[in-house]
């Protein structure tokens, strides 16, 4: 049994990541590997630690990339500042708050969650009600929730955790590259991220960077960390300046995420931002003459994570399967009790462009036309447009 | 501060891995990415797996790809089958054993290690005493130990590691896709490889296998796997066949081992496996010729890694570095206790042809050359070259 070479449909990647890629990204990829110790490849990892400090806004020694996934990346920070029998709090608005406090149960932590509903972000009151109760070694709190398209302030709780004198553990995942990460200015001990949100890079790499606090509980330790794969007091020794073997990075992932780097900076970091901002207020308008309504609370809504009501009559499966094999146009379902709810437009990195938002419009509009469901034909399109003339 | 473009050199990557990747495969790593729920990666989810069962020649439904490196795939195995306070035997004559062993106590199992010099491989005898003497839950074995070139026979040790009830876990890092690894004929419970030895593909997944008894193992847990990363109770859900997100697969990564995969089986498994012992054969015989030693016991060394004494009076670290800055050509250096000792001559995958042998056989020989340990010019690849002759 033989099968077809690799040739994928061209898709516009408009869900929850992974996002478009610039093809001097795809290039990269594809640059020819050289081995994890060539000293070729340690100049590449120097330089993408240098670029990767630039966008989580830090000076951390310790910010390197994760061989795995952004779950890879919760999992390292967890794993190596939590101990058996350490509390923690997880701050739960969606699925990923979630998975971190299922990964810290995991290791023997006890865990306190506190919870607001899915699309809501948690007050800095609450904050401080838990860290005064609890008194934790660490609380997680996801700044992008990917489940919910819900942008978590992180100025006040950040002073509050310090002072509880708790380390601050950020998800980072879909917020880095598109909203400022200010890892420094706000004292975020350990944040994560994952390649293939705003940066726009394929999947398989997670971006971490631990503070001067972080480290030293590093090294309080009284037990090894669970996970030898994970283990930053040895990726420390790769990334850091012995260049200790520890597992063979994924060469040629590093190369692609070198290059999304730098085309991000090259870019510049505010103009990035400012660039998220404009394709979501567009897309907005536009949702919104076609009357559909987001999930998130006022306000606290996130540029490049669009979650939005499914209108009342239309189906789920039907309309995202019409954009998938009629326009290639891929968004999210809804994760977790979000599902069948809500749809996820993503405008993440090299997505977030003006023709993905025109061409979704257009093609959502067919879509809901198709079930008999577009009161005013056009109005999506032309109202995006009027929102890009004001922008100029 | 800007960096350039990625532009690495080329190399002939004739280290222990990565190896040299075919051209197709950079192609296919460099195809547009999609969604990792996207009806075509799903479908590309089920080739890999078909083919990866049959390079582990298992009918194993459980074979699939973890989101990290070779010792992702290592801890994944370990993680899956081992709770705290089992008892678990770990073989070791080189680093990954130990790898192993340590991956094992980090989790809290109560580890037993057997140990023989680097260099040589575990008798049957010993593998009967040590389960009869500790009756553990798994024993844990390197298949082809990288650190050392070492090729453990497996055939006697399977039977014996089940009559004692305990589970057989293996490390096939090295050894799939260059020397036969049969996962089902021999009984083999767990097994794990990487991407980027013998298969040719970048660094960046491991493939495992889990046969029954290790997934009636699993279901017999009392406690939850400490990674939630690795959990194959978990991605069996997005394996298997109700596609449940578990993370963000590495798409692009996933592509190239698939085309990695099409090739290998293309060439088939028979060709494949003597193509690898033809040029170690070669190899070899021009490296006796120079009066170069191999430091693997005799009669066990490895195809593919082929791990030598470093001449008398030989500068390790300026023949390495005239050998990756003249020529192009990575070999390894020794690892652990072999530091200093040994070069390790990898033979893997697309790297396993005349012209790597020929090519590394006369650049050693100017590289001994200029240090004034070359007795007999040319005669390293003069009987290479009758090897191959012999051979047609």
């Amino acid at each position: 049994m033989s099968f077809p070479r690799i040739q994928p449909p061209q898709r516009l990647l408009m869900g929850p990541g992974p996002s478009a890629i610039h093809p001097s990204v795809l290039a990269a990829l594809a640059a020819p590997t050289v081995g994890h110790l060539d000293p070729y490849f340690l100049k590449i990892m120097d330089e993408l630690q240098s670029m990767l400090r630039q966008v989580f806004q830090t000076s951390n020694p310790m910010t390197m990339a994760i061989s795995g996934t952004g779950s890879a990346g919760m999992e390292t920070c967890v794993v190596n500042l939590i101990e058996p029998g350490d509390r923690m709090v997880a701050c739960i608005n969606g699925v990923f708050g979630g998975r971190m406090a299922e990964v810290g149960e995991r290791l023997g932590a006890e865990v306190t969650r506190i919870e607001r509903p899915y699309g809501e972000v948690f007050s800095p009151e609450e904050i401080r009600d838990v860290v005064q109760r609890v008194r934790p070694k660490a609380l997680g709190i996801v700044h992008a929730e990917t489940s919910t398209g819900a942008w978590q302030p992180l100025d006040e709780i950040a002073g509050i955790v310090h002072d509880s004198g708790a380390l601050l553990i950020v998800d980072c995942v879909t917020s880095l590259g598109g909203v400022p990460v200010e890892v420094d200015r706000l004292g975020i001990d350990a944040a994560y991220s994952g390649s293939q949100k705003c940066l726009s890079c394929p999947p398989g790499l997670a971006p971490v960077t631990f503070g001067p606090r972080a480290l030293e509980a590093m090294d309080r330790r009284t037990r090894k960390v669970s996970s030898w794969y994970l283990d930053v007091g040895l990726l420390r020794n790769y990334w850091g300046s012995n260049r200790a073997y520890h597992h063979t990075a994924p060469i040629n992932m590093n190369y692609a995420l070198h290059e999304a780097l730098r085309l991000a900076l090259e870019e510049g970091l505010e103009a990035r931002f400012a660039r998220h901002m404009q394709h979501h207020r567009a897309l907005k308008s536009g949702l919104a003459a076609m009357g559909i309504e987001y999930s998130t609370a006022p306000g606290c809504g996130l540029p490049m994570l669009n979650s939005i009501r499914i209108p009342e009559g239309a189906d789920d499966v039907a309309v995202r399967g019409q954009l998938l094999n009629q326009f290639g146009i891929e968004i999210g379902g809804g994760l977790g009790p979000m599902k069948g709810k809500v749809w996820r437009v993503g405008l993440m990195g090299e997505t977030a462009q003006k023709s993905s938002v025109l061409l979704f419009l257009a093609a959502l509009e067919q879509c809901l036309n198709t079930q008999g469901l577009c009161p005013s034909p056009g109005a999506g399109v032309a109202a995006a447009n009027e929102e890009y003339l004001k922008q100029r």
